[in-house]
């Protein structure tokens, strides 16, 4: 048999068992060692391809489907740096545990470290950040290679999928020739069905009644619900707190704020209503039981460093010990969350009436300050007007740093069928635009909340929005720099290095970038335009750049305001109160 | 001693042994966790500081700053995937043994694998890349730290600059708060110069006779010199040919092409001659020395390919095994070039008159085809254009993958004082624009010859040159897509998949993109206003870029006619010869 001959057919068994076993979306970078792959997905015809020049904006965008669909997602790639811009993607999609597999093609062995063009050590090239690597033989189309290439192919899927989802790495070694032969019978083999449908974690038994013992005579509990991405872990939350009448801090990212879930125990002002110390002294906190990973809020966390007294259970469904301030805690590992929900709603927990009460009371007060409109734009204002236009059945995707925290700020819990999604695995501001691409080419209407740094880092990913028509609506927050940094100690610095270092003004005419990238692009000077403008952005489709332009200290003094305001409401609330909470 | 005073004062001592081991670039990203680091680094102000917000172009950046000046730089970044950004620069910089210092910030330990916000797993996060990782201590300032801190500063810009090359990551753990107390007295300390002023390599002595004993009655001989960046080796080259009156093939990144020296035996048209392998089976080629990496020349990997028989020596002046085809190799590693040409140069070796004397006039014959000017623009003439109106003491810097090809064929050897570099440890097209920029920022006017997809890829770099007004002339080979590919195999398949994964056309308006940047843009239709373009940008300074459509097809044959009319001179010549070379 030819080189040729066993290159097509190992490819082709490969690429035919990646299809079997549940892939469907191939994102593909240009380079010629690659050949053998690219060429052999394309002609397979039956994945949906894409194809990016810039391999970091790729990877990002493999990992917004992945997010969406929670479905493994292919990257494919050439040898040499390409590999390397995939980095910041997969260690985002570790810490957030997303499905991806990596194909990088390589020089064969006697090509390596001897100065070959486009040569680099591949080898474990993402460290420990994969699940797994695997250096694939060299192709070969004996009988037992070709059932070792499927095998390599739905063990790749398998091990991506189990819990913790993850990235798996598999390196090509590749000789020329590099175009595979088509014009062969049977290259693709026999299409072998996996067993197993989707891995699941192996469960661990929680013990319940333990469990319940710690809580007994706690009459002060929260739940909390952090990102994750469980519909039905949502619903069962939500029976809880109604079986025991407690609050629940729910994330922007829980997908507990939107839905037709009742909202009566949801707390989505928790964040405001923690931000000052001497509120949070005054609280008498019991327990929390947090499902998902860390919420954003800062004053949470704020909140559990103070409080090291109380019982913290966290549930994983996978493995981790995501708890940062060094609070004790019982973690329950591979634990299956909605089963846990109804166990725990079976035994009869009293929740302080008072306590729930008080915090209902308090949510509703806070979200009527923050809810306040006026028709000069802020970045808070920014949120509530996409809430008030999006579409049902379509994502909102917030960026990091600033982007995130306005969402937790002022996203309400509502009926709306929209799903709130970010890249809180490493909360990088790299590959914003490409993630919420990624998501929008689900078919699903995306609209990015992102401010101008990070829109910037990542504007490579506007070619994909061009070449493939996908619909963006893109709410740009320019302040011209980092808004975070105007929050952090910092700030203070300011007269002195603080433009230089942290305010990074860029000066770019954004509506110049949106005619490179044949993007709407909309500048709304008030609420009213705003509104209108994103409502235009549902209806049209496509690539929409909506740019808010918000000034930077402004913008801290006018969250500084409405905190203030609900400081005082809450001091002399708790103050006034008998029973100090 | 408070943790403000300890921080203030261990990076304060830190940062000063940096500046007296000569650092004085240094290339800041910003971020919140870095802030002890840039904030001192700004506050001791006597680096130049550069900042830019994509830590990857700001990784090439540094890169190319560090290629010109061949100084460590050092780069700054914060926490997370930051670092992940600077991978494909630190891989490039591995290869081309370029010296980089890469500090990044980390939480501390206790905030380490527990779900802390912006925290990965940064330990070895380049993997075996750097030649030195060290994970730093916590900031203290007892004496001991504090000379810890100037050692580990010492010994990174030795480790980096010791033969080879290469990249030192230094990760700082960090804990809160991150502002140093600039107020505070005496927090610098004491300078300590080091003994060392640049690491040498433990030069190895060649056994110069056996050499020589090896090339004896060999008369068909070549000095090869691939890309390196010394210029003593280049005029110690020149100077055995002459002594030996043999030819040199010259690469474009040798040094050689370009300069004062007699080029009286420098043969750069060797690419094109030996393209045929007719033309390659018709000579008889005894030996080759060649001094630095792998030339650029495909054709002359071919030439080595099929020349199993000869003496092949590599000098390398560090250490490597850079020979790719597996041809029987005496590697002379660590040997000072300069001080081998000399020895060689006093021993008597005859080389075949007729041979050397061919050699020289293949080439004129060859140079004639290659530049001949039309009005019409070609990638060819792109390169012939430059080399016309290119001011002295500035710098050309040639992307991957076709412009280098074009300026090796093209770029023809003369008395100009202009360095030729290029990225070529990885050969990647990323980071390609704002490598220029790092040479353009030592204050050398900088011409980057780069592809339309290279562009695209590496765009983010304009920012660099909007905000610090760099002066730099881009010529844009813009054929809409990957040019490279024309010429392989993979183009054979055009009909069906070959638009898609290789000619990638992005259809992107260049000068929409120049607008947002701020750059002059220009697009000349003939060769007359290209030269004429790009004489005002030389004039003109800043950032300008001049677009030259070309069509990829259009390209392959005008390319092909040239090396047809050459290979027929050839066969004519070598078939035609009495003595078949």
């Amino acid at each position: 048999m030819s080189y040729r001959e066993s290159l097509t057919k190992y490819i082709a068994n490969f690429v035919n068992q990646l299809y079997v076993s549940g892939v469907r979306n191939v994102v593909i970078s240009p380079g010629s060692r690659s050949t053998p792959l690219s060429l052999t997905f394309a002609e397979y015809d039956r994945f949906q391809l894409w194809v990016d020049i810039d391999e970091r904006s790729a990877a990002f965008f493999a990992l917004g489907m992945a997010k969406e669909t929670r479905e493994p997602v292919v990257l494919v790639c050439t040898s040499g740096t390409a590999a390397a811009n995939y980095y910041p993607a997969i260690i985002e999609a570790h810490y957030s545990r997303i499905p991806l597999i990596v194909l990088t093609a390589d020089r064969p062995h006697e090509l390596r470290d001897v100065g070959a063009p486009q040569t680099i050590n591949q080898l474990k090239i993402f460290g420990d950040y994969p699940k797994w690597f695997h250096e694939m033989a060299l192709p070969s189309a004996t009988v037992e290679m070709l059932r070792y290439a499927r095998n390599q192919a739905k063990r790749a899927i398998q091990t991506a999928l189990r819990p913790n989802c993850g990235v798996v790495h598999l390196n090509f070694p590749l000789r020329e020739p590099l175009v595979p032969d088509f014009t062969l019978q049977d290259i693709w083999g026999e299409e072998e069905k996996s067993l197993t449908l989707r891995a699941v974690s192996q469960l661990s038994q929680p013990n319940v009644e333990l469990l319940i013992d710690k809580l007994k005579n706690k009459k002060r509990g929260i739940l909390v619900c952090g990102p994750q991405d469980r519909t039905e872990l949502g619903s069962a939350i939500v029976d809880l707190a109604e079986a025991w009448g407690i609050p629940i801090f729910a994330d922007p990212l829980s997908l507990l704020r939107n839905g037709k879930h009742s909202n009566k125990w949801i707390v989505e002002g928790y964040d405001a209503i923690l931000k000052s110390k001497a509120v949070r002294d005054l609280l008498e906190l019991d327990f929390i039981i947090r499902f998902g990973a860390m919420p954003v809020s800062k004053a949470y966390l704020q909140l559990l460093q103070e409080k090291q007294g109380i019982e913290h259970i966290v549930v994983e469904e996978g493995e981790g010990y995501r708890e940062p301030v060094g609070v004790p805690t019982h973690f329950l590992n591979h634990c299956d969350g909605v089963h846990l929900c109804r166990d725990l709603a079976s035994y009869p927990i009293k929740i302080d009436e008072k306590w729930s009460a008080n915090w209902r009371k308090w949510n509703t007060y806070t979200k009527e300050v923050l809810m306040e409109k006026q028709d000069r734009l802020t970045e808070g204002l920014a949120v509530i007007g996409i809430q008030q236009t999006i579409p049902d059945h379509t994502v909102l995707f917030a960026s990091n740093s600033m982007p995130i925290r306005d969402v937790d700020t002022f996203w309400f819990s509502n009926q709306q069928l929209v799903k709130v999604l970010a890249n809180r695995g490493a909360n990088g501001i790299d590959g914003i635009i490409s993630t919420a691409l990624g998501i929008s080419a689900t078919d699903k209407h995306t609209t990015l909340l992102i401010g101008d740094v990070s829109f910037l880092h990542s504007l490579n990913g506007l070619l994909l929005a061009k070449n493939y028509r996908l619909n963006l609506t893109i709410v740009l927050i320019n302040n011209n720099g980092g808004g975070i940094f105007s929050f952090l100690p910092q700030a203070k610095d300011k007269s002195k290095h603080y433009e230089l270092l942290f305010g990074t003004p860029q000066d770019i005419d954004i509506q110049k970038l949106a005619a490179a990238y044949d993007a709407s692009y909309e500048k709304p000077e008030n609420w009213t335009n705003y509104v209108r403008t994103l409502e235009n952005s549902y209806q049209r489709g496509g690539l929409t750049i909506v740019e808010v332009e918000t000034d930077r200290t402004e913008n801290v003094s006018w969250h500084q305001q409405k905190w203030d305001l609900i400081k005082q409401y809450l001091l002399h609330e708790l103050e006034g109160s008998d029973d100090v909470l």
